[in-house]
């Protein structure tokens, strides 16, 4: 019987599952990240204690090389997380397991999960971002993954930022006041002084939270043109939030965009995951699936 | 012998061409875009005195509706250009030749252009930029030009604009100072009170727009990752502009994108178009090849 393996390796759990779909999950773990040794010793653990499985889908925090031809392929690169740098996860776990090991970011496996069996079934170009410690994206365009260059940086790109209405100067060590340095929960810990799932509904917090989500989303918007914004991570997950992002992007696209879709159906346009917080790992099984 | 026609419609001029490649255009005429009736009516009498041609490929300026499936395929759509809004362009001369058509954004055939005999080849992912009157992008991802659910508005983006340094408004009618709003060749001449093109090499002017030209670059290089970035128009034509884009986007980066070809190959990361003015048509003439 065909089983596929699916990790999500995040900074601070490893998702480890066996199974074929949402509805046939055989076998899952939650591993904590610790060192790179006993993090995916204990992976390789699992996966011999419950397997076999025929494929290993990952889906890894960043950046990371997933250019099939490079020496380097499989590899955790230029991550700040300490120990963590220039760490070979595919190719280990390829070697240990004996099995194909298809390896993106734990965004593109999140939207290939949710291109599976989510909310951008039947969609070409659509992308999907998680909005968590930190901000990534990925998605299709045109029916394939993206990837370039590298793979998609969503986090990094420069928003306006207004400094008399928001002097907090940002947190992101390479670029201060990105997307990510001014809007991931990180950020929002460092301004506001406690995390992001302690701060009531004050509209001070979430209005700015939701003004710099949108800036992003509409960046997003001009570069791919995604037929769909799939949103996910622990910042966005509360109910309050998607709502003030879909009236900010309505407000500075200004009906610029002549799509019924994004006017008319904006609730469904910019929206939760469906597979929710198992996106990522389900993802990750579609991923070696799609071997 | 094939023929293909190659059409790039712009605001102020069309460009008509017949042939094969860059090396072989066996006839050509600019038109001055007038009315909607005049200006298609002398370019179907180009090719009807120069033709025949087996298929025409039209880049349009836009915003124009490129959905094989919609009704109003090929107008261009809500375009601020008076009398140019909702006009039938593809499929009147889809008619009136009786000839396949494809019908793409002006940037996307530029993009195609240079993919086929350009500064891309060989490319899988990349982008075409222009800095003209306005801002517009688009590009390959994975070997497919990028639509989705309209097609990418790159000069709509919101960008980090420091009002001390430059309090000008921007003048883009839907979002004052997105990217087009500020860093336009229509924003430079609103800006500074006379055209680029007689602006000298004031630092002030050209650091200015190279900043703002960079900020907009590293957000395209964060969501779709190209593996280079073409960048032609009116605008970027002038020699001193690019080497000041380049060395702003390094600066903004910082280091993050742990990429030789970025860090070390800057000079043809971001690049002129190999195809200077002529990309435009000439991807015109491979969207009809590639029918």
């Amino acid at each position: 019987m065909t089983a596929f393996g699916g990790i999500e390796t995040g900074g601070s759990k490893w998702e480890c599952t066996i199974g074929t779909d949402p509805d046939d999950i055989r076998a899952a773990e939650t591993i904590r990240t610790t060192t790179p040794r006993e993090t995916i010793d204990r992976t390789i653990a699992f996966f011999e204690r419950e397997g076999p499985v025929d494929a290993v889908g990952i889906g890894s925090f960043g950046p990371i090389d997933r250019k099939p031809s490079s020496p380097t392929w499989g590899h955790i690169t230029t991550t700040p997380k300490p120990g963590w740098a220039h760490t070979d996860v595919g190719q280990e776990i390829r070697r240990r397991l004996s099995v194909p090991v298809a390896f993106d970011t734990d965004v593109n496996a999140a939207a290939l999960g949710e291109h599976r069996w989510g909310a951008a079934q039947g969609l070409d170009t659509f992308c999907y971002i998680t909005v968590g410690t930190g901000i990534g994206g990925g998605g299709l365009a045109r029916g394939r993954l993206l990837h370039g260059l590298l793979h998609p940086e969503f986090g990094h790109m420069r928003i306006p930022h207004d400094l008399e209405r928001d002097p907090f100067e940002g947190v992101c060590p390479y670029h201060g006041d990105c997307w990510e340095g001014l809007a991931s929960g990180r950020a929002i810990e460092a301004r506001w002084g406690k995390p992001a799932e302690e701060l009531d509904d004050e509209p001070g917090v979430w209005e700015l939270e939701a003004r710099y989500l949108a800036l992003g989303l509409v960046c997003v918007m001009c570069v791919l043109s995604p037929e769909k914004i799939v949103v996910g991570g622990g910042v966005a997950r509360r109910d309050s939030l998607l709502p003030l992002v879909r009236r900010e992007v309505l407000s500075l696209m200004n009906g610029y965009l002549d799509s019924v879709v994004v006017r008319d159906g904006i609730t469904d346009y910019i929206t939760a995951p469906a597979l929710g917080p198992r996106a990522g790992v389900l993802g990750a099984i579609a991923l070696a699936e799609a071997m």
